[in-house]
């Protein structure tokens, strides 16, 4: 028995044939089709699943912005442009087997607790640092959506000063993304930064301008995590995504700023599946439609 | 079928014989006896159960400070200066019929989540800001706990620049307590304050000095919530303690900073109990025992 699992971003679908051990059997990747209400993603999707092969016996989406698991609908992605689509409806319609529909990060975080760096927690957070900063938050061994709106620790005020897109001031993303971090280098130094994760190498060796803003990005997670451990308590929380793709050093200065006083220290951890969780936690979903 | 309900604070515990609707059918208090180990509280405890008479089917305490409800242990409480004792055992030991341990707030939130301003809800929060701010945080429809560590809202940094007893620096209770309204009010005007709730009733009458702290107070109060709210998008929150005696004029003061921009916007709505909701809750983590 196989299934077909999909992570829809704002620039490509990968898409890939996993069986019930997550081996992968086949993959493709296409870029994404666009239109306000869905039909030709669905469309896209239906066709690549199609191509794809290997009769699954379910298929597994998961797409960015804010997702409506329990109801089926994606609510809003800036980068899809679309409000209020029906997805997995659509969806089901064209393929005439089950279809899961599942939130990126959440569905990241699914397969970082199942199969990955939180396997064997019931209390736990998934923190994906990109382009922006999501979390999928892990409560009593089982993932929390609030309605696809829970989990937006990029837009805790942390302290800063600076306006975000959402609106807010002070927002975690606008100092502790990836995107932040290329986008300070810039600011600080007037040169382009080949992609955060260089300006957290230059740091690592040395290069006194990436640790001014290595510093503040390091601050600015540590401010996050300090109220994600306040509030939820997790026991560990895996770190993901672009920034963390350094590896162990980022880490270890973000252990020694988290500075939790009564709290239960969660043990911080690298993902192990990374830019594949998303895909690998699509289809989970779709499996776990299988179980009996 | 009746239970015997009690809650046990620092200064007095509050016991009460309820039925199954929760009808109240006996009450007594007296002042806490003091132990490090616990006995002493044990001991006290099913003394006033048997003083208490109507032969409960089983007893709920609930205490302050950090509980591990699932293991049974009261882990700490600075009020009952007390570490890591196993009080459920203690008290089943002496009582011979079914204990229920469960956590102060925690068990306010249950009984406002069940029968209180939060019936109906499942994703839902209770926030009691008396001495110090705890939230009890429903997420699908159950109590979730943390290992007795989460809701801790009133250790999230809401940026003021004060030093909390818990050795952070910008903690919300440190300027949107009941306690802290009281100390700001003096601190300002070098007059004690009759309680917090004299001074919200000072500044709705329009006396200015007051409404300078309560002004801090609403900041404080909406920073932390619109954490909660971005962090785990509640349906509603339901504000108690001390605080909010004062009624709605406190809480439109925190609906309109708010400000919330994107996030799900949680229905702001007075607890119904009163200070009786941590006894409630205790009456009903006891009934929860008998149910089959």
């Amino acid at each position: 028995m196989v299934i077909t699992a999909l992570d829809v971003g704002g620039t490509s679908i990968k898409a890939a044939v996993l069986d019930g051990d997550l081996k992968t059997l086949a993959t493709s990747r296409e870029p994404t089709a666009k239109g306000a209400d869905g039909h030709a993603v669905a469309d896209q999707v239906a066709r690549m699943v199609a191509e794809l092969g290997h009769d699954p016996a379910a298929v597994g989406v998961v797409v960015p912005g804010i997702v409506d698991e329990n109801a089926g609908i994606a609510r809003f992605s800036a980068n899809l442009d679309w409000r209020d689509v029906p997805l997995r409806a659509l969806l089901a319609e064209r393929l005439g087997i089950p279809v899961a529909l599942g939130h990126d990060v959440r569905a990241g975080g699914l397969a970082e607790f199942r199969v990955g760096a939180g396997r064997g927690c019931t209390e736990a957070a998934f923190v994906a640092v990109g382009t922006g900063i999501a979390a999928a938050l892990l409560v009593d061994g089982r993932l929390y959506s609030g309605g696809g709106l829970a989990g937006e620790l990029g837009h805790v005020d942390v302290g800063n000063q600076l306006k975000c897109g959402c609106g807010a001031v002070g927002c975690m993303e606008m100092i502790a993304s990836a995107s932040a971090v290329a986008r300070r280098y810039t600011e600080l130094t007037g040169e382009p930064a080949d992609g955060a994760e260089s300006v957290v190498l230059a740091a690592q060796n040395g290069d006194e301008r990436a640790k001014v803003v290595v510093d503040e990005t390091v601050d600015g997670l540590a401010r996050g995590l300090r109220i994600l451990a306040t509030l939820l308590a997790p026991e560990v929380v895996v770190l993901g995504g672009g920034l963390f793709t350094t590896g162990e050093y980022l880490l270890d200065a973000v252990r020694g700023q988290l500075r939790l006083t009564f709290q239960r220290e969660p043990e911080l951890r690298l993902a192990e599946l990374g830019p594949d969780a998303s895909r690998y936690g699509a289809g989970l979903l779709a499996l776990d439609l299988l179980k009996p």
